[in-house]
């Protein structure tokens, strides 16, 4: 596998997304909702990954819907979410992309975010950098004061809004901005890319941030869990990330101070 | 004048934004910056419609920097935001957009929003209705539960974080979601176009809301302060729109509570 060959068939992927108008139906809720799109596109990839790499296994968001096995023994993983922000995808808003990351047992080794509606081609290479439509990118140099964060409420655990609203407002009043555009997989490659500076949310799946945690990495930012431990690709949690190790540091003071006083540890 | 003749003089004018790089200034602080563009984009602007609409008066962002007056005794005026979003805009991100409104004493007659990075022309001519790309829009038909918010803490006034928080909080608990693309122009024609439904800033000038609000109101959205007066789009004031009036009512509900609580009446 090349990651010329993975960019490949995810833009091939997504030419499902725009092509074809999405029937949506809702998994629980207004919140969580699948179309049909995100189908056809997942679909599409297990099949066409798995006939590039036979006998890799698969972790995919939506889950059951396809006739390649989604565990097998393989020391390799496709981590996949065939749209990556679908409520943004259903409602015609630009921020949604394939996400595909490819790890080598705990390791993500290749990852590629592609937003087809701005044209944007995200991707990395474990030890070879991260690039935007095959240029080198970068994570910015600005300092905490100057940074922007990206970051969200937790829509699908709304009980968990006080403890985000606080965390993004302490953030807030040391940073920057905050900005929410509803896609984690594009907004960790805009940190990526030095578009912004940090990065927090409370619970992903590992789908969402599989390969983009990558793309940060490889463009010279760093990722960790909200309570500080390292981030797996293959789990859920929360994630917070930064340009620098000194504004990573920062926001993780900021993230466990209010982790520990949710706990009534404070 | 014609709406034809200023998507025209928008479309023009926002090529001075993409074709040329950006040198940034700070304003005050990191938050409120201006770039080369803004300045290159706004005395293109006033030029050109001065040429047009010879006497016709201004209300821009970047004021003092033309040699065309800012005011006169005419009945028309043009209110200009060369760039909505400038510190997306000098990020790379892609919310970002030229704004003009022509105004015929307190009423806007005419608006158009350009987001020169998506291609996207909104514009809204009073009593003609609204159009992306020449295409009609119109707001959509979701009920408050399935309704996503745009909205931002407030950067220009960071004292005042703890009651717009408050009412992102409390929206956030009634509705599906919230988003944050930091440039109000472009989210409030979200709401015109039904990508999304409401809409609640606590600051505004009036080049931020001018041509977008005839945008929404010719789509069949409404708007108003959030304390419930109309709005005037020559005066800042804080702004809430939605898609029908019933959700309008009910995020009013929400942001006069808390603004009264705010003022220690509640």
């Amino acid at each position: 596998m090349t990651i010329e060959k993975l960019r490949e068939v995810v833009k091939e992927a997504s030419a499902l997304m725009i092509d074809n108008p999405a029937e949506v139906m809702q998994k629980h809720g207004y919140e969580n909702i699948v179309t049909s799109s995100d189908i056809n596109v997942q679909e599409f990839l297990k099949r066409e990954l798995a006939r590039l790499m036979p006998g890799s296994a698969f972790l995919c968001e939506e889950a059951d819907l396809s006739d390649v096995p989604d565990k097998t023994d393989s020391a390799f993983t496709w981590i996949i979410d065939p749209i990556d922000g679908t409520a943004n995808y259903a409602r015609g808003l630009h921020q949604c992309a394939v996400s595909v990351a490819l790890a080598k047992g705990p390791e993500v080794v290749m990852g590629a975010v592609y937003l087809p509606r701005t044209g944007e081609m995200f991707s990395a290479e474990k030890g070879r950098g991260a690039w935007l439509n095959g240029k080198p990118i970068r994570v910015s140099d600005r300092v905490f004061a100057d940074s922007i964060m990206f970051t969200a409420l937790p829509v699908y655990h709304k009980e968990h809004t006080a403890v985000c609203a606080g965390i993004i407002a302490e953030t807030f009043s040391q940073c920057n901005d905050v900005r929410r555009l509803g896609a984690a997989a594009p907004e960790l490659c805009y940190v990526a890319a030095g578009r912004c500076e940090l990065y927090f949310e409370y619970a992903l799946s590992p789908w969402d941030f599989a390969a983009a945690s990558l793309i940060v990495t490889e463009a010279g930012g760093s990722l960790l869990r909200p309570d500080g431990a390292p981030l797996s690709p293959t789990a859920p949690s929360g994630v917070i990330a930064a340009n620098s190790p000194q504004n990573l540091d920062r926001l993780l003071t900021i993230t466990k101070k209010a982790l520990r006083q949710a706990l009534g540890q404070g």
